[in-house]
């Protein structure tokens, strides 16, 4: 019963939290246990604040009982990635060099999760600096896939992924520059929502204006996605390229009908794994069931690859330059290699590259003129060895980086379209495959409702759960 | 009479129109009549189109006639900046590379104020590419002062201040770099906007997510910028950075009780010329009889030189290094100059420039928590010899380059808050003197708010017609 508890949806737990069916404490108990069981197999919560989180269930069961006005995620247990800066609490961004490094205050979007009243457990593990599809660093070691222990779960946001998978808490911050909320959410059969730069309002960020980064919500549902989504959006001084809606636009009724919308079924010329691809084949039919217009028509992304890759290089080294002058030994190969690609950008090289970004956005805007929303695989393989720092191979095809098999993530990043990556099957070995979904520029609201259908219509699919730990 | 219709203000003209108390032919002759007078002397209105004008004023006026809806500006003369490129229509950019260039499409901004049913006269004179405190160019020649023929009008938007001030246009689009809306405004006793990025939406636009370049709206009140703004802003799916609150939003009233506002009366210290100064300090007593609490306090601009001169020299090198590497010969100096600083640029540079950006952000935010405006002058020098380039010396102070006495406008371009020049007195000789209100980030409307109530209560204040022609 315990267990059961673990498994619920957010928007449910809130409910019965409200409804004082079920208490904080009691929920955090559920919970804690559920973490003392499985934690140790999967390794994904590397920092637990358990007495913390009783002293603040105990406040919130307090408030309940005094009948003052909750906050949206009142009582919910929570976990912020181990790149969210939190005060009083560890936060290593998964480096030696910050191993024992502790925040005097919390990041906004920490913030704003506790201002809306959840309760934090602890941290979720990431890659070094957050760089890599995988979840392992030198300080907390590796995240397993609690479909497939021997797996990666995926990442940047891997922690979190596997730590939703595992019903250690049933919602989770995340990040994504090139697929760090959408790829850990596909490998762990979980739902990760890269919203519009300026939804979910960054801070600190040493380069406020940067579109390629942003923070974003993650869940096992999508109706939990949006709840926790509600609590980060919205307008913030503290961001210059904040967008203006209020969260409470995101807490409105999902159900939209989908009769007559055109979807573009894309693969962007990329190689895909074969189980990746029949998988997310095997969800069109769930999209016709909605009465969707599916076509399989290609937008030009030329220049993506190159976009991304520049900008991420430029911001890889303007963050991290200190640390390689002085703890270069302390940093891993793949993040040295960023941070010199950065060196070696020319500004008049940024501006061409800006000019073909400009000239993407616009490609794809008209291309999305006919299409509302484009559907494609989220990454292109199948969750790898846990002890790889990544694939090398996609078929017969060399992957010379260790971002190569994450193109069909991150040239949607490179242009800033909202994109969420929901479950949508399974391998015959039992690993999970997700679907990516994009919409507009800044049409995160669509793309939600869009996921919530599909979501609703493939409910007839057996939702298997984690079970290898 | 005729001449009379051609000083009162947009919002009083539209009203009139409305109620057919005159019709947009009239209207257009009597505006036509002035610049035949007028414009010989000014040479503001570079491009006439006068008969396509008719047609569009006989259009407008069939409109009215058959009860139909009509759009905001309807009927309203107004003419575009020679940078924006124009249907049909010659658009220059100032530059002799361009000087017989037909565009066959309209830009955003013409588009929107087509829309909005104005009838556009032609195209106001600019600096080449735009570069430049003053409006002269190798195709066009100077645009004079209307308070002095021997001085500059300012610039870039030089062409539509001084179209302005002569009674031409009620209405003219100008656009903003570095001071480009606000000092020719300041220079021609007439307002000029500088809005929030993205609140005008800019296309086409070789980088979309450029902050330092905008649109924005003049005219000779207030009111009426805020009437040319409610059709120009908006969101556009043509620009990634697009605001999202509608045009409408900015014609709400613009009363606003000013009571215990708290403005800081700054300097940036920097040098100003001593009558500029004195003029601007002669308005502190208005905003006193406002009820504003007014300190003389220094936010920390540091950094601001360095931000603003790099992104521009990277931007220029970005949108003409073709013209610079096939017709350098057709090119003035100082594009020239900027082009250049701009390829010596490198990627880390521009990284640390804009971790620098970030920081000057937060400094301005945190010091506007106090006060919720700036005031401040918005060139450091009164308008200067018609044939300089640029002054070479403020007091006794050395200036080295041409957007040297441009600073105490461009600081605030560099961090992108929104900011107005209004008129705020004359020089002992008569020469037009603005004084500049900068608002919190995207408070374009509480700018636009307070400049409405300096410019009621400065009513009293004798509004000294140009009369130099």
């Amino acid at each position: 019963m315990m267990t059961d508890l673990c498994f619920l949806p957010a928007v449910e737990l809130a409910r019965m939290l409200r409804k004082k069916e079920i208490s904080a404490r009691e929920l955090l108990s559920a919970h804690l246990s559920q973490i003392e069981r499985i934690n140790p197999n999967v390794n994904a919560i590397v920092t637990l604040t358990a007495e913390r989180a009783f002293k603040e269930a105990d406040r919130a069961d307090a408030v309940i009982m005094g009948g003052e006005t909750l906050g949206i995620l009142h009582g919910l247990p929570i976990a912020h990635k181990d790149l969210q800066p939190t005060r009083g609490i560890r936060t290593t961004f998964g480096s030696p060099i910050y191993k024992d490094f502790i925040p005097d205050s919390d990041s906004l979007v920490v913030e704003r999760i506790k201002s809306a009243s959840a309760i934090s457990v602890g941290k979720t593990n990431v890659p070094e600096f957050g760089a890599g599809s995988q979840t392992f660093n030198p300080v907390f070691g590796a995240t397993r896939n609690p479909y497939d222990l021997n797996k990666t779960c995926g990442g940047s946001s891997g922690g979190a992924a596997a730590a939703l998978a595992c019903g250690f808490i049933p919602i989770a911050d995340g990040s994504d520059m090139g697929g760090s909320l959408r790829n850990p959410a596909n490998f762990c059969n979980v739902v990760g929502l890269r919203p519009s730069p300026g939804r979910v309002p960054s801070y600190p960020a040493e380069m406020g204006w940067f579109t390629l980064a942003v923070d974003g919500p993650m869940a096992r549902t999508v109706s939990d996605v949006a709840l926790l989504l509600s609590a980060l959006a919205g307008p913030s001084t503290l961001s210059p390229i904040s967008l203006s809606d209020p969260g409470s636009r995101f807490s409105l009724p999902l159900e939209r009908d989908f009769k007559s919308t055109r979807i573009a079924w894309i693969n962007l010329g990329l190689p895909y794994e074969r189980e990746v691809r029949e998988a997310v084949n095997s969800a069109r039919p769930v999209f016709e069931t909605l009465g969707c217009i599916i076509e399989e028509s290609e937008p030009d992304f030329s220049d993506a690859d190159e976009i991304f890759k520049a900008w991420r290089a430029w911001s890889f080294e303007a963050s991290l330059e200190t640390e390689y002058r002085e703890q270069k030994d302390q940093l891993k190969d793949t993040v040295i290699w960023n941070i010199e690609q950065g060196k070696s950008l020319t500004g008049p090289y940024l501006a061409r590259v800006e000019i073909k970004r400009t000239r993407l956005f616009h490609r794809l805007r008209e291309f999305m003129e006919r299409y509302e929303f484009l559907v494609l695989p989220v990454s292109q393989v199948l969750p790898f060895d846990v002890e790889k720092p990544y694939p090398t191979k996609i078929n017969d095809e060399q992957m010379y980086t260790y971002i190569d098999c994450m193109k069909s993530c991150y040239f949607i990043s490179a242009v800033g379209n909202p994109a969420i990556s929901i479950p949508g099957g399974f391998s015959s070995s039992g690993l999970p495959v997700g679907v990516q979904i994009v919409g507009r520029h800044q049409d995160d609201w669509g793309v939600l409702q869009l996921a919530y259908a599909f979501e609703q219509a493939a409910q007839h699919w057996k939702r298997r759960p984690a079970s290898a730990y």
